[in-house]
């Protein structure tokens, strides 16, 4: 290695394999760290593409119908006749913006996510819309599908009821647990599961259809109690809206692909298009076939009894074995649905903290080649969500899904401007963009138009969120995320500020050191502070040591010793009656810095014990970190902790 | 001061006044930093050393009689006449203690509580009993008397009652907040409501008792419920003991003045032990009093109504201003109450810290010249106490006093051993000992068996205690005890383990240092960095900058500048393609240390920015703080944080 270094101060590549493996209670929880060579394998397929992608969206079959009837309920039994309209108006505005999606994915085969296109192509301030209503909507994500999950294991087992919330909490760590391990591993735990529920759903449709047909199905036996206000109100235009509203939480998950693309294997774009084409199918198929047999069977909205499960024992003729393995497959797959949030909200916030608008740790790998700091922070909010919305799917779901229809009708307008300038420039010539390649394409003007009409279409659902929804907690979004944009002003400035205060504008060569002082904190003499000695002895010739004394009898003992053992070395004696640790100390060397000469450096070394369990920490004092928080705006001075190890 | 420094080696006093103070929100909430010189006057005579140590003695007349009653109740009305009796039998004990505990005063001049009595007397493990056993109980006297306080406030408006605990957390962190400032001026503030509470309970007191001899005191109007469980139990001498065990509360408090001799104004011992006495007799005397009047009005124990609220509507005929007054001066006293244990608990954590049993930063002052550390550790676990038992007094009072009546017994047994030795001293001999000085007293005999028989009686107590109290909660406090115990001696094995491990016995003056290799971590070129760079170079001629590349595009910005700025250091480039920050840097020095020369020193250097505000850290790497960790077990590797003020 030394031979790849030259004398002549030019850079020289050195390459390096990673950190050694070690073994932990963290490894244990997480796995060992892998080496950066392992990255590129940690690609996926289709299939498990699906599966990691796919389980937000085809999850959300499971309480969107059941969110539809909520609000219906309000006008009566006689309403439910409308959910099936409604769930067909869905399904179509699905197929509108699985389109739109498509078209991403080609253009940005390095990930397309809204915050991106919006970015690249309509500026700052809407990309960090995009970006604040995405994180928002991923930590609503996985709050829904954790409740929605303990909802369905509440219907088959009443008795966990009591406990739904500590289950929910202790699922999300759970997930959180998998994801730090890295997302591959992850992919195939997720994939058999994923595959189970759609393989059940299909079949229990299929089944639900066949006895339609032949006139076997009834209705649900003892349905849930009907709970309902005071008055009925009339079935208006708005309720309807309303109704349409609480059931688009279906398309939530559906432009998780689109931020993913990276994770799939080459030809990344080809790969991930065709996943969101099964994906939507998929979803569409169930969707709607859940809702005309919900509106068959006559089932009741209930906190206490899921759509899905009152569907399940209709259908299989009570709570036998087919009933539970579609209960199980529900829960399983909305518990995993969470799952899309832990992959994309650190991939998003990396992206972020990249550009300056998050903190930049977001931006830096952990030991598993996760971004595990997004990982922890999407699971401590969402925890936070579950607690205070006692892990009621009910209660979250006006809060969910404008955050992501926001960033739906940004990153399609970005798409739209996009195509504009694609359909303007002239052929062959090719333009880099930050994200993504722009190249003439004939049919421009088309596509123009399908991202154009997907904008307009997804912002006027916004408008009727907002408007339907508004009372019911929607507004708590609609203050949250121009906060959080705030924030991400904020963080952005804050750079910004750091780069123009750091910048080599009009900077001078630092004038050389004119002398280095080197003053040594030291309680009693001993074999870690003598090396510690022996190291500042050799920052400087200019040494002084410095003792405060607490108790008259340990300094008399000091003072023998450093005459055998202080090298003749300043010795300065800090009297300190009353046991006050720092402010001698300081005194001190407030009153050097007095007599400071320019360009004077002041080392401040403190002795360090490096106790062999880390707990040990706690039985000494962690005088370094004192002192450099009470020096941090003092000029030229630096706080060096020598460590001794003791064992 | 240039001119005190000798080129010699020897040691120079350096005299110091202390840090200087600065505004902050920490200052607004516990006051200017107070100078070393100030500390003297922090001292408090006779009266208000009764307000700042009486107060949890005194305020236990509030809740001794109700918990005396809770217990006999289960025998029905009929056992209340036995209230009365089994008072004068506390107040016997009361006396023989507070006898007992005078001598200590005048024994131990610098404070004489039962851990140095113990520790003095009769060795370490009695010591680390006597420790572990106040610490407790310190944490419950606050616990009980901020719940009793409540309790108080919540018989006179019970809409209260529903926010009991939160009442009960906020009033804890107001006392630490007092303590924070420091000794004297809590105690100005503790004088008032002190005295004005002995004034209103002797008045009760004496009002009811007229109104007794002259007949005209009825019973308590509208009593609270009498709660009962199913069948009454019979009146047996295990009920009267349980009884008396509960009452014993009244004695907890008696020892606080013994702890703080050291905060009372010269002479010392004679001002404190006048102050016990006071003590004794005005907590007797009310304690007595309240409890012949409680059955003279049949008053009925409860969680809704405190029988002080019982006994002060019926002396005062109704809830008037009288009333009001006496409830106000209880509530205040005994929220007051829990200040004593905050005068003694940090007193006696500095104490045990210096002598190496708890942290060593327990005996170090903070800048209001109290234990600042001891103070907060006290808020937190009362606070905890009061949420796990719901602000209940009767769920505490099993867990309190047995932690109390452990450390009288080994107090008095160590005062008891400490006659002997005096008594088998030669006339005119005096024996320096590490708290006390021994000196011969020719009335030897008849002190050993007064503290002898005190050590007894409260041994006694501490048997009936275990058995009457067991399973109502005193078994928590017997296995805690022990383990706080076990704690004791682990940190004391720790700090032995480490005094052997740097002991300089066999100890070979460290060779001087071959080569000193500095290598400086560098993001890019800017002027934060250009200055970390400087310091680097003073500090060896061997300087190697490294840069992790994450970025293509950056790394070549990065060596385009270096070409300008880097002043012909050696920059080596270390390519991390997949965002790794720390492991191609631990790789990179675990390359070097396999060709390091034997004593050669590595400092890592790493820049680093101050912000104007703190909270702008979170937004960088503490790649300095992660990287001394990762490196705290390598031999001879430094790290250091060289700041740069930004602003």
């Amino acid at each position: 290695m030394t031979s790849e270094e030259p004398e002549d101060g030019s850079g020289v590549i050195h390459r390096t394999t990673g950190g050694k493996p070690r073994r932990s209670f963290q490894s244990f929880l997480i796995g060992q760290p892998l080496q950066t060579a392992d990255a590129p394998h940690q690609t996926i397929g289709k299939a498990i593409g699906l599966a990691v992608f796919a389980s937000d969206a085809l999850s959300s079959t499971a309480y969107a119908t059941q969110e539809i009837l909520f609000i219906l309920a309000a006008a009566g039994t006689v309403a439910f006749g409308y959910v099936f309209p409604i769930s067909i108006a869905i399904v179509a505005l699905m197929a509108m913006v699985s389109i739109s999606y498509e078209q991403t994915i080609h253009a940005y085969p390095d990930g397309g996510g809204s915050y991106i296109v919006s970015r690249d192509n309509l500026g700052e301030m809407p990309a960090q819309i995009a970006g604040a209503s995405l994180l928002t909507d991923y930590i609503l994500t996985v709050a829904v599908s954790i409740s929605s999950g303990v909802a369905q294991l509440t219907s088959a087992f009443p008795g966990l009821y009591a406990f739904r919330v500590e289950v929910a909490v202790a699922l999300v760590f759970f997930i959180m647990l998998l994801n730090l391990r890295g997302v591959k591993e992850s992919g195939i735990i997720f994939a058999g599961p994923v595959y189970f529920f759609v393989t059940m759903m299909v079949f229990t449709v299929l089944v639900g259809l066949v006895r339609v047909v032949s006139g076997t199905l009834g209705q649900v036996v003892d349905p849930p109690a009907f709970e309902i206000g005071a008055a009925l109100v009339p079935i208006t235009g708005f309720l309807l809206l309303h109704a349409f509203s609480s059931g688009t939480a279906a398309l939530t998950g559906i432009e998780a692909i689109s931020n993913g693309i990276t994770a799939f294997k080459e030809p990344r774009s080809r790969n991930a298009g065709i996943t969101l084409v099964w994906m939507s199918v998929i979803l569409g198929v169930l969707f709607l076939g859940i809702s005309f047999l919900t509106g068959q069977i006559h089932a009741i909205p209930s906190e206490h009894e899921t759509v899905i499960s009152q569907l399940a024992r209709t259908v299989y003729n009570g709570r036998n074995l087919f009933y539970l393995a579609t209960i199980s497959a529900t829960t399983i797959i909305l518990i995993l649905a969470a799952n899309t949030s832990f992959a994309d909200f650190p991939r998003l916030s990396a992206l972020m903290g990249k550009d300056g608008f998050l903190p930049r740790q977001f931006a830096f790998r952990g030991s598993r080649l996760v971004f595990s700091n997004g990982i922890a922070v999407l699971a401590v909010m969402a925890s936070l969500l579950i607690i205070l919305f006692q892990a009621s799917v009910n209660a979250l779901i006006p809060l969910y899904a404008i955050g992501v229809f926001m960033s739906f009708s940004l990153s399609q307008a970005g798409m739209a401007r996009r195509w504009w300038k694609i359909g303007h420039l002239a052929e062959g010539v090719e333009v880099k963009e930050r994200g993504s390649v722009l190249r003439y394409d004939s049919r421009w003007r088309v596509k123009m138009l399908i991202n154009g009409f997907g904008a307009v279409l997804t912002t006027v659902v916004v408008l009727v969120f907002a408007r339907t929804k508004f009372f019911d907690g929607a507004w708590l979004v609609l203050v949250i995320i121009p906060l959080i944009v705030l924030m991400l002003s904020a963080i952005r400035r804050h750079y910004l500020h750091l780069a123009d205060r750091l910048s080599l504008n009009n900077y001078n060569e630092t004038p050389p050191v004119t002398r280095h002082r080197v003053i040594m904190l030291m309680s009693s003499v001993h074999r870690g502070s003598l090396a510690a000695l022996n190291y500042a002895r050799n920052l400087s010739e200019d040494v002084t040591v410095l003792h405060v004394s607490v108790d008259p009898d340990e300094t008399e003992r000091m003072r023998e010793r450093w005459e055998t053992w202080g090298n003749n070395v300043r010795l300065v004696i800090l009297e300190s009656p009353y046991r006050l640790m720092f402010q001698p100390v300081l005194q001190y060397i407030e009153d050097i810095l007095t007599v400071r000469q320019p360009n004077e450096l002041i080392t401040v070394v403190v002795p360090y014990f490096v106790p062999e369990h880390a707990a040990a920490n706690l039985l000494h004092m962690q005088t370094a970190s004192t002192l450099r928080k009470l020096l941090s705006h003092t000029k030229n001075i630096v706080i060096t902790e020598v460590p001794y190890q003791v064992d």
